[in-house]
Parts: structure tokens; sequence; C-alpha cells
């Protein structure tokens, strides 16, 4: 059974790590989708789709689980009636999908997909925004990612710039 | 003489009624443009374009005023300076347009279009925000929509759509 | 039960109302879905949404059948495996499919849609190419469209409409 | 050396004079570039990009710099990352941006292009904002812009404009 | 009067030039808008917008009329019946357009602006279709542009660039 | 060293698979760029997104050279110019790239990135084109991909996708 789980991954936290060798108990293969792709270089939206789909890609890597998942960006498509089918089109055929979302889940649903609940690990700690939030009060994010993660924002000056997408007026 | 009516119409409600029966005694036919079509299932655009016009075409067939009226739905042009050309591309040609809305009126103005206010019926209840806000709360807000529409936002299960979507995160 | 038919009317003729006859003898309501709304003053694209979707207005009334009609204008999406989800979110629920295009087919059988094929009524003759060649080259197109249509043609100067557009150098 | 300078210009004002004059004291010529331009009508983006370049074409020719100038309408792309690229394709060369936006240096820093700083010219008065909300309280505007943008935003009533579109309920 | 000349200009050729020393006798001021601003690195559209805006500025400032003239990028809009809005809110106010285009005269004529014919010099030799060609075959092209047009094509390689397209496969 | 290999693989063969392993022998990891991603259904492209991802990861997974390869989606963009910034923006960094077409090797040419050709195996078997053509006529097209794509594209009825397609009117 393939499984499909979906997330915006600014930036890919333990969290989703969590989540994912969770749900690769249950499935033979994981898609990844990544949502939002086509925004970056943003307060809400830090990271550019390769950007994240590198971090997710080298983390799947260091645990050995790269062949069981498939990562996809995903563009916003700015109707929700469209959703489903566009992601349709855009990954491979999946059995289930993983998410706690309730619109998410309302619009697999209404398409009589299956949808299961995925276990919150610590969901006051791993958590974008908050991630997002100790990155920019020089507080301590790196122990809320994976290592690969931190590695690639440090080699990309992420927190650089957070700070000047924090202080510039938009373009 | 033809007229033209536009609005989101979430829902379509009674004062939108009373507007087109006062509108039908002075026009052979009205243009009912729906507005923003290409958003539903969003919490101040609960429905889809294709709902909206169920709702609509349900309630003027009842009403005996369906042959009279064409209902036309409108996404939006993210450019103000393009509406009225972009919307006259989609509807027959009409001689006036009925509005109380300072921007539609301006923009019809500018290209010399005939516009004319509409008097508002009860305005306070007859409300789309006030009426959403019912639905939320578990109010009543039966009364305030034709019966046809009431019927099919039942039929739908529209109050769960707008629970889910209030608790959701975005896509 | 209500039935979906999709064309894109350039422009409509008798064999499109042949075919709406026929359909209304076994459903109550019908979609009529204009395709390709974003085309017009191009060889194969001569009227604008508007103006189609005022010749099946006017016809449908004269024939005393406009309220169990609904005309919905529908964008092209560019990509096809969107087409059934961007359509389904424009235009109100609807039992069953009619058409002969077998793309439209294979697209709404892939989601378990109903599709009925439509008796041709003399397709040599009422065909939208050929109507269009017999404008241009002053033939009579006339007797092969509904009054109302030949009506609304000579009123925006179709004809000499087509003649410059096969004229011109594109934009 | 040609240098290029970006914003919206709603409207052009004093100090964006301010700022070319100062810039063309180092550069040969100067790209204007004109963003946003797919916005108007809007409270925060008031004038059209036609509007926006008449302003300045007729104050740089009035200065006698209007050969030295070349000003670039130039919409906006939803996607940060492609904005460089996006502005490149539509403006000729140039060496060295003028700009003291800190999402734009970065951007620009980011793919190796020289960007230096532009004095700011009395910024508490000479800010787009600001005299807009001028304008909206009938305060004095008219001495923070040059007289040919003045006579131009009389001329279209942009006073008028203004205060429609700060009552309109949105489109 | 301001004056009003469309054209692709792949490239900006001596007929171009000739057209607008023409009409610069009759109108104080030209907007030259670049159509089609979208498209490049393609055999039919060579040259990025900026390129063009670049031939034209260079050209118009060694001939001394550069501060009568505005350049406009016009990005394609794909819908003939919004084309004259779309380029109306990107060029400021005129009051006659040249052009010999049957389809541009009658979008123009439909909503009664005044459209005049350009005379056409040495057409059969000063056409962009033709100039491609001749640049393709080592013929001799550079006789036919400005001497600013054919040292620019120069400069960026604009030969080796169509012989690249013209055996690439599409992207 | 990260390599990137752009395809639109309708369908992948195994004169992909040839030219993927050859690069894997110089470089560390691949990235697999799917191009034309918005199109699907169609002679030419008959493919979704999802169902050349899913050939490309079933195969490269069989050959144990998954966890080396990121396959990613990436739709068109209708500017040339725009492209490589485009695709840079959705993938991985890469330090070289693999293609033998004359316009991918000036555009990442020009923004000094590093191509190289790939060496192609038997060119005229293993093309996507006539791979088409032989599912169109019955041919032997199976043989021409890996197991895991001719299995993929009979549970997807893809032979009976072509016909129809081949038959129908567009949309």
């Amino acid at each position: 059974m393939r499984g499909l789980f979906v997330g915006r991954f600014q930036p890919f936290h333990k969290g989703h790590m969590h989540a994912i060798n969770w749900i690769l108990k249950q499935c033979d293969e994981l898609i990844i989708a990544i949502g939002s792709t086509q925004h970056s270089y943003e307060v809400e939206n830090l990271f550019t789709a390769g950007e994240r789909t590198e971090m997710i890609h080298q983390t799947l890597k260091a645990s050995g689980i790269a062949d069981r998942c498939i990562i996809i960006p995903v563009p916003d498509v700015n109707n929700h009636a469209l959703w489903v089918s566009h992601l349709n089109s855009l990954v491979p055929k999946y059995g289930i999908v993983f998410s706690n979302n309730p619109v998410v889940k309302m619009l697999f649903s209404d398409v009589a997909v299956k949808v299961k609940d995925v276990p919150l690990f610590e969901r006051d700690k791993y958590d974008g925004t908050k991630i997002r939030r100790r990155m920019f009060t020089k507080g301590d994010w790196k122990t809320l990612v994976p290592r690969e993660v931190s590695g690639l924002i440090d080699k990309i000056k992420g927190i650089e710039r957070l700070e000047k997408i924090s202080k510039g007026d938009k373009l």
C-alpha cells in the first residue's frame, strides 16, 4: 500500500520525520507532497521548493528510507474545489492519506479517499511557525530539525535570509 | 431592456431575491453575474460556483422568473482596470447595471454605462456575512434564504463544511 | 434527472437545438456548458462567451424551454486531467453527460460518470466548421442556425468580423 | 553605465525625482522599473501602470532627462525566487541596482549584481503611503509631487477615485 | 496629440523607424507598444522584451527623438476581447492608433478609437519574418536594421541563438 | 557531485535508463526533472506527471538506484527566458546538466552552468515519438521500455487511452 502525506515543510523538522517513520510501519511506500511550492523568500514561506526537497531527501537518505519515499512538489491551485484532482495529476496512485487538517480530510473524504490521523509528536515543540520564530530570535532551533536540515539551512544562510525578509518592504 | 446585477451570493438570500424582483419591474431580462467563482471551501467563500448557480436557478424557477434571467459565473480578474471588459466578454449585452457598490459604480461610469442603486431590503438582516455567521453559531439562518437554498445547503452539508473550514489550517 | 451537454457553440446551430430537444425528453433539466470561453475574435472561435450565451438563451426562450436549461460558460483549463473537476466546480450537480467526443467520454468514464451518445442530426450540414466556412464564402448559413442566432450575428456584424480576422495577422 | 531603479510609484513624488537626479550623476542611463503593474483602483495601488508611466514620463521630459531614462512596467511574479530573472527578461541590460529594500538587495546580491543604497530625501515627507493619506484627508499633497503629477491626478480625478475605493466593498 | 504604434519588433527594423518618423510629423508624442513580450528564444520570437526595448531606445536616442517616444512592453492576453482594455491599463492615454492590421483596427474601432493606416516603406524588404530568414541563411540583414540594432544583435550573439533554436527540440 | 537530467518521459524508456546509469558513474546523485507536467491525455503527452513519476520511481527502485535519484515534476513556464530560474526554484542545487538539446544547452550556458552531452543509446529505437507510434499501431513497444513501465501502462489502460485521444476532437 502507498500512502500520501502533505505538508509545507517550512522547514522539514523532527515532528515530520517522526510521522513518516510511523506511517512507514503501515505502508510500503509514501508520497511526500510539498505544498505551496511557488512561495519562497517570505516570512511564512522561507525556503524554495528545491531547498525543501533537498532537506527531505538528505534526511530520508541518511535514515535509509529514501527509496520507499517519493517527494513531489505541488504548487497551490487557487481553488479548493480543484485541489484534490490537481494533486492527483501530479502524484502516483495512493491508497490512503495521512493528515490532521480538517479541510484536507473533508476534501479527500468528499471523493471517497480514506484519510487517517497522524499522532502528533510533541506538537508544542515541533511546529514550523515556532521553529521559524526561534530562528528569528536566535533561539535554539537546530535541535528541532534533523542534522541534514540544519546543515543545509546554514549553507544557504537561511537565518540571514529570514532577517532580511523580516525587515524588507514587500517587493 | 436587459439589466445586470452582480454579487458573490455566498449564499443567495432573500435580500437578493427582493432586489431581483424589484429590477424585473423595470427590465425585461436580467443578467445575474456571480462573482469570485474561483473561490470555494473558504470561510468567506463557502460555496462553489456550481452550487451558487444551482441555488439561484432553483429559486428563480420556483418563482416562475427563470426564463427572464441569465445566470453567469464570472471568475475574478486580478486587475480592476480590466474588470468591466472581462465581464463584458462573458455576458450578453445589457443596458443598465444595478449596484450599490461605489467601486463597481465608478468602473461602469468610467466607460459610460448607466448604473442605478438598488433599494436595500432589511440590510441588517439580509447580508451574506451575517448569514454565514448565523450558520456558524447554529442560529436561525434558514428563514433568511429562500427554501430552495436552505434545502440545497442541507443536501450538500454546508454547515458541516463551514465548521471544518473554520477549524482548518490553510491547505 | 439533470443532464449535461458540452459544446463550443461557434455558433449555436439547429443541430445543437435538435440534440437539446432530444435530451429534454429524457431529462428534467439540462446544463449547457459553453467551452473555450476565453477565446473569441479568432477564425475558429469567432464569438465571445457572452454572445454565445445570448444566442442560446434567446433561442431557448423562443422555444419555451429556457427555464429547464442552465447555460454555463466554462473557460479551458490547460490540463485534461483537471478538466472534469474544473467543470464540476462551475456547474450544478448532474446525473448524466451527453457527448459523442471520445476524449470527453473517457474523462467522465474515468470518474464513473454515466455518458450517453447523442444522435447526430444531419451532421454533414449542421457542423460549426462548415457553417463558419459558409459565412466566409457568403453562402447560405442562415438556414442552418435558429432565427434568433442569425439575428444576433447580423446585429453584431459577425460576417464582417470573420472577414477581418481572416485577413489579419495575429495581434 | 546603465543603472536600475525599482518602485511602485503610487504616486511618483519628489523623493523619487531626487533619487533619480542623484543616480544620473553616476550613470549615463537609468531604467525606471514600475512594479506591481497589474494592480490599480485599490487603496494601496491607486493608479494604473499607464497612469504611472505618464506621470514619470511627463516629469522627466519637463526636466530634460527623458532621453536618459527608460521606463518599464513590470507585473508582479508571485514567486520571489523568479523575480530577478523575470525583471531581467523585461529590461535592457544594466550594471548596477539602486535600492534600499533589504529583500531587493538580497535577491540581486544572490545573483552577483551590484546594489547601492540611495540617500533618502526627507523620507518622513516623501513617502507614497503618507502622500495617499494626505490625498484622502484632503491635506496638502500637491507640494510633495512634481507639478506634472498633480496635474495628471487632477485630470483623472484621482482624489475622487481614492474616496470611492475607500468606501467600496471589494468587487 | 499622442499616438500609439503596436508591433512585435522581432527585430526593430528600418521600416519601423520610417513609420515612426512619419507618425511624429503628425503627433507630438508616440507610444511604442511592444507586443508578445512573454515570448523569447523562439524562432518567431527571438529577442526578449528587454532586448527589443534596448534596440528601440538606442535607435530613438541616436535619432534625437527618444524624449518624444514612450516604449511600453505589453504581454499577450489570451483573449482578444480583453486586448484593448489590457493595453489601455498599461499605456498613457492616446488619441489615435497607427496600424495596418485589420484585427487591431477592428478592436479599436469597436470601442470608438480612431485608427489610421501607416504607409509601408518597402514592405517586401523591411519585414520581420524576411529579416529573420536572412539572419538564418547568413544573408545581408544588417542593412535592413538601424546600426544600433545590428550592434546589439552582434553583442548578444543573436545569430548563434537563432541557429541553436532552429536545431533544438522544444524544451 | 549532483547532476541534472531533463526530459518529458512520454513514456520513460530504456534509452533514458541507459543514460541515467551512464550519468550515475560520474555523479553521486541525479535529479531527474520531468518537464511539461501540466500536459496529459494528449497524443504527444499521453501520461500525467503522476504516472510518469511512478514509471520512473518503480524502475529506479527495481534497479536499486532510487535513493541516488530525486524525481521532480516541472511545469512549463511559457517564457524561455525564465526557464532556468523556474527550474532552479524547484530542484535541489546541482553542479552539472546532462542534455543533448541545443536550446537547453544554450540556456544553461548563458548562466554559466556546465552542460555535458549524453551518449545516445540506439536513438533510432529508443525515442518517445517512435514508441508512442508503435503503441498506436499495436507494434512491439513493450521491449523498448522497462518492465515496470509496461506493467503500469497496461494497468492504466494506456493504449486504449491513446486510441481514444487519437480519435477525439479537442475538448
